[in-house]
């Protein structure tokens, strides 16, 4: 990377997978890491210091949510994401495009940008390249992301592949004007692969994108529906576009083998709101595969939700005590929870890292899809 | 006191007021002290660790709640209270009665116990004095508290005194056979103070309380619509009758007047659910007087919300970062604000204990009364 105060330097690799140090102005970033997702700037009722205690090294807020409240104006004069939140570790923020299109009402997408109706006051805002730009900059992350157009690979409608095309080419004229408009010389801009389910769009985004010239690449729009296969075919395509020097992102996925399958192809970050979400609903990812506290089975069961695991809940406390904390809907049963998940997902990036160094990952991916098959439901 | 493993050795005195320390099985509270309620056997979303870091002594748990789920033979089986829920310090649970009366349907009370319609599973079942004291032995808490039957002391119907009245009497016959049927040698057992709003009732209540002879004396059904005053000379007649040498303890109050108010009259324990339910719609007891976080004049102010406290969240985060997190409904808001909280109710109590020993508890409660006015609106 060639701006100051950011490096991407890669240290070991195992096939097209990768160990790197990724530099940032608020601290180093082993990866492939896995980013945990602070949606109001806070990652769902855990604190810096427990994160920190658990091996994350990096944390996600989505611009669209802060932007609605408090607004980036507020956290700009609060010393930004790192002083507002007291995390102050390196942050990732994204471009706000995909909570807008997912959670706001009247959308409307042109070439100026995204319109939208606030579900917060109700009056019509637009998100553009360029505000997107002025949000992050102002929100302060280490890393900020291109306002793209997100249009799922599959999708029954009849002009899929017209809107596909069109959203994927305005994507890339938004990177264009995303890329004018970033002047934040102490924070990092990612540019965002599209293209939906054609692989032959992904490669024309991803061969542009390079163009352009970006500090590191993502793939957007992935996870929402394709199957696992295709999945990785699409990344593969745009990744062998994308310069190996450069940090790759595979946004919002997934479930633990979509994270090994990623890395295999070279990716270094991701984010996913899975073990947080499959927290609250009592889903614990352990070391034998995924456990459901709330079956009845785990009532009196005095033994460790993992006893692989060294987070708080697994050194602390009992499956029976946990199970009574969510059937109570106690708060303390999702905390304990989501940072047990958390630590799962963390701890599975720590051992990537570790058998790439040792050229082992294959063999961690075969242990991990038995415990983990293909056809368990992990989501 | 006289059971074993148990003690109440008075250090200090300041009119009617004392500090003790209150040896349990668990450890030793060193009194006057406020117990957190623990509802479902955690202190909403907190954990043992944070709770003994704030300077919490002894938990409260809720029999009823336990009894409904997981039960009190499944908690029995892991180790108690104590064990289930890696709360190692002192536990005191209520009888149950309290809750049955407040959240159960189908309500009767007749001499055999209260029988109630379960919220769970809609089947009709009995709370005995009995079965309360089965109940809790099995839970295994230090204290365990006689079941009572609690009349508010002010209530407009025109069988109000003769309920009351009558209500008083079967309370002290349920007392006797609480005691006649408690065999645990470990934990201590409470007597309820009830009476209504009527100090010859409480005035006899306490005196045949202490006929019947128990470990320490609580002070039932206050705090529920009376005036500061009244409250204050009804439990004052009924101190009167019971023996200085044991732990007084006034049930469910209140306000940091209210806990003051206690401690000048002898009361030695406190429990309250307002720390935590202040907590949760962002209102903070601070040095200053309730500070009401969704207040827009808060929203950019970059101070810790209490400068004066030591708490996680006064250390370390703002007040419009906590203001940002209450308004999102984020979990993390409520987290930090229980703990302060509760911080500065068990803080306060310190307070109290130092006033105590060095004679000058009036002065800290003229500078409460300052801060805490009566017409503010802190409850």
């Amino acid at each position: 990377m060639k701006r100051a105060g950011f490096g991407f330097e890669i240290v070991a690799r195992d096939g097209a997978a990768r160990c790197a140090r990724l530099t940032t102005p608020h601290g180093v970033v082993e990866t492939p890491a896995f980013m945990s997702v602070a949606t109001y700037g806070a990652v769902r009722g855990l604190d810096p210091l427990e994160l920190r205690a658990v091996g994350a090294q990096i944390l996600l807020a989505n611009t669209y949510h802060l932007h609605e409240r408090p607004g980036e104006d507020t956290i700009a004069k609060l010393g930004g994401l790192h002083g507002f939140t007291g995390w102050s570790g390196p942050w990732l923020t994204d471009s706000g495009g995909y909570q807008v299109t997912s959670l706001a009402d009247r959308l409307e997408v042109s070439e100026r940008g995204v319109s939208f109706r606030s579900p917060l006051d109700g009056r019509t805002r637009l998100l553009s390249p360029e505000s997107a730009m002025d949000i992050q900059q102002a929100l302060g992350p280490d890393i900020a992301m291109v306002l793209d157009e997100c249009v799922p690979p599959r999708d029954d409608a009849p002009d899929h592949a017209a809107r596909a095309a069109a959203a994927h080419t305005r994507t890339l004229r938004w990177a264009e004007r995303c890329k004018a408009h970033h002047h934040r010389p102490d924070q990092a801009l990612f540019g965002i692969v599209q293209g939906g389910g054609s692989a032959t769009a992904r490669q024309e985004s991803a061969a542009a994108l390079r163009e352009i010239g970006f500090d590191g690449y993502a793939h957007g729009g992935l996870g929402l529906g394709e199957a696992r296969e295709e999945r990785r075919a699409l990344v593969e395509v745009a990744q062998a576009e994308l310069p190996l020097e450069l940090p790759r992102y595979l946004m919002g996925l997934g479930r633990p083998v979509d994270l090994l399958d990623g890395v295999a192809g070279g990716i270094d970050l991701f984010d996913c709101v899975l073990p947080t979400r499959h927290a609250r609903h009592g889903a614990l990812f352990t070391s034998q595969g995924l456990l459901r506290i709330k079956n009845t089975r785990y009532r009196d069961d005095p033994g460790p939700p993992d006893p692989a695991c060294d987070c708080p809940l697994c050194t602390n406390h009992s499956r029976a005590y946990l199970a009574h904390l969510v059937h109570s809907k106690e708060a303390l049963g999702a905390r304990l929870a989501s940072l047990h998940n958390l630590r799962f997902y963390l701890r599975l990036l720590e051992r990537a890292r570790d058998a790439i160094r040792e050229g082992r990952l294959d063999a961690l991916r075969a242990e991990l899809d038995a415990v983990y098959p293909e056809d368990a439901a992990s989501d």
